[in-house]
């Protein structure tokens, strides 16, 4: 097991009928003016917008309000924000919404309080030294920015989706209210229960020695999910699988998986996805059903043994030698993937053969990348001609 | 699944040769002198002595020392403590040993800052209202107090052993070094993974239902105790068992176990406990591998779903209905702590027959305690006559 620093001081508060509480830690730091940040009509259709804003108008705290934070979050919608906030002094940012939402709010937090263009914090050539307090809610789980330190944003311009990372940017707080994801669309649950096995297949498929314990907790993860994607399919009110849904969605991505391993993951195919997803606005959650088995196709000979490992203890797989319990593991990820009505090729997202080189060398421009095996240039090249 | 608040502020540092940071942590937040709190001999045994004042010294941070804290920390010492404090002004208390080193820091920081006796807040005659920082440094991993919020002390004069649980008890830092926990005695790891084992079962018998993801996680964690106790009896200094076991413990009992339950766990056995330790001194693991299985004979038939269900995931346990599974399940546990070399009857700690009834009275000051079942007096005087 490598050393390593836990940290993650958001205070999480969970459960139905939270929501409100939200006013009440403000006003427990005597917040009397925020930035309210949200998506597109989703808050107002499952009466979560109402709930936020009469919690705040009850607690005599003001807000200005600031919506359409698309999914692949754009980079002008942060400058949005930034602007708004240094037109009118706001103590708080209150993000109200998913990760993409979580995610801008993170860098209006930080752009907030730095001089310069936010994007000079993404290209590394400014330190993050401050943020906004950011206190949000939380109605659709999957990439846990509501219990992280991450802020992921694209920026069309300039052809990159690229992410923030800062002790700054962890919610105070973030409330997780489940009930209220019941109204999420079926392709959206799939999709995010992709993101969050993704995030935990990112630690579990490092090759990190030493840290069973580590991956035992991936495992059970995993297990959760293969149980409660089918379960929400089946009823989508169904309100303790939402909730172990949403809750594996947290521990999935707030750097507990990677305690011991090292590096944080190997995060391989979330970097081959966010190409799809930057060129093509492909879902988060599609880019990883695709991107996932294709680079576990296109590794797994190699370094086979955390892929067996996986495969016993997630599907009970045994006999064989370790390559083939890897293949057979990899095939039953991609199986479940399918019978969840996720694509897994590139030609599903009538993506072209012809566009593949040029998905390649965008995705190379942060190659070489990878820690189960570092990926150059035409291992990336090779990785999407599987995925199609 | 139950609504949960879920926070956990303290800043873990893990791994080989992290001890000396313990000093840049204070320098970080201008902290200038220090209470230094320790058990015995052990710490100048193992080096972590000259560790941690070199550290300081290095750092030109002032220290006060006080050792003598005893397993089943007395409150004496803690009064102590709060003395040396109130007489030299220190700005942090930094704890080097176990959980009992641990827990009387806590009660010494708050203690420290409060007016009356110290004793007042164990029996909730007065509120925590602050405490003087603490920076710890672990010696010796079970009771998970380096990450949590509880101080367990006993107060011999009114035959007592609780615990005080406020937010300003979570320790800023604490820094675990497994390596230096290589020269522990085997009977005090075995009795300390019992702990970390129970910590865990306290949870995944409580009979809470709709969350299978934070069973799971139990679950994943008495595997990991079941693989790591005798691999460090075999090997004391194997590094990644010993990391694993103090991760383990760590995550057993900071709170993450309990989110979703509605309560914080059973801990009937651990209050069963308690009268034996304060009353014959028994280690605190010893006292629990022998009140456990008894107190799951007692329990199970009635409840089988949680002992069925631990029985499965953890012991592969099949066939039969639920109450046979659950029995076998106790059967494995209680066969795994005699493997280890861990008494599992009071007849083997020397303990009277005629002793059940006055130990019994003492457990029964608490009575009714318990989740899965709440325990009457008859009840408790039952479990012990089991236990016997």
């Amino acid at each position: 097991m490598k050393n390593f620093m836990w940290w993650n001081p958001t205070i999480v508060i969970f459960g139905h009928g939270t929501i409100p509480q939200i006013a009440d830690q403000l006003s427990a730091v005597k917040v009397k003016s925020v930035l309210l940040l949200y998506g597109g009509k989703a808050i107002f259709k499952n009466g979560v917008y109402t709930q936020v804003t009469d919690a705040l108008t009850k607690n005599n705290i003001a807000f200005a309000e600031l919506g359409g934070v698309k999914s692949n979050p754009r980079i002008e919608k942060v400058r949005e924000g930034i602007a708004r906030i240094k037109a009118s002094a706001v103590d708080a940012i209150v993000p109200v919404g998913g990760g993409s939402v979580f995610d801008s709010a993170k860098a209006i937090a930080a752009g907030a309080v730095y001089k310069g263009d936010v994007w000079d914090l993404f290209e590394g050539k400014a330190e993050i030294e401050g943020a906004l307090p950011i206190y949000g809610v939380l109605t659709a789980s999957a990439t846990a920015s509501e219990v992280n330190n991450i802020g992921v944003v694209s920026n069309p311009e300039k052809d990159k989706k690229t992410s923030i990372v800062s002790s700054y940017l962890f919610p105070r707080v973030s409330i997780i209210d489940p009930s209220v994801q019941a109204s999420i669309s079926e392709s959206q649950m799939v999709n995010g229960g992709i993101d969050i096995m993704a995030h935990t297949l990112e630690r579990l498929l490092d090759g990190a020695e030493g840290v069973e314990f580590i991956d035992e907790q991936g495992y059970a993860l995993i297990r959760t999910m293969l149980q409660t994607i089918p379960a929400l399919r089946e009823d989508p009110t169904d309100y303790d699988a939402r909730s172990q849904y949403a809750w594996a969605a947290s521990l999935a991505h707030n750097g507990s998986l990677s305690c011991g391993r090292g590096e944080r993951g190997d995060f391989s195919s979330h970097k081959l996805g966010h190409s799809l997803s930057l060129m093509f606005d492909t879902p988060h959650g599609v880019s990883l059903s695709v991107m996932m088995p294709a680079w576990a196709r296109y590794v797994y000979e190699d370094h086979p043994k955390p892929f067996a490992r996986f495969a016993e203890a997630v599907f009970g797989i045994e006999g064989g030698d370790e390559v083939d319990r890897a293949a057979a593991g990899i095939e039953e990820l991609e199986a479940f993937f399918r019978s969840q009505g996720a694509p897994t090729t590139l030609r599903e997202l009538e993506i072209q053969e012809s566009d593949i080189e040029r998905i390649a060398a965008n995705a190379s421009v942060f190659a070489p990348f990878g820690v189960l095996k570092s990926l150059n240039t035409e291992d990336i090249l090779e990785i999407y001609k599987i995925a199609y």
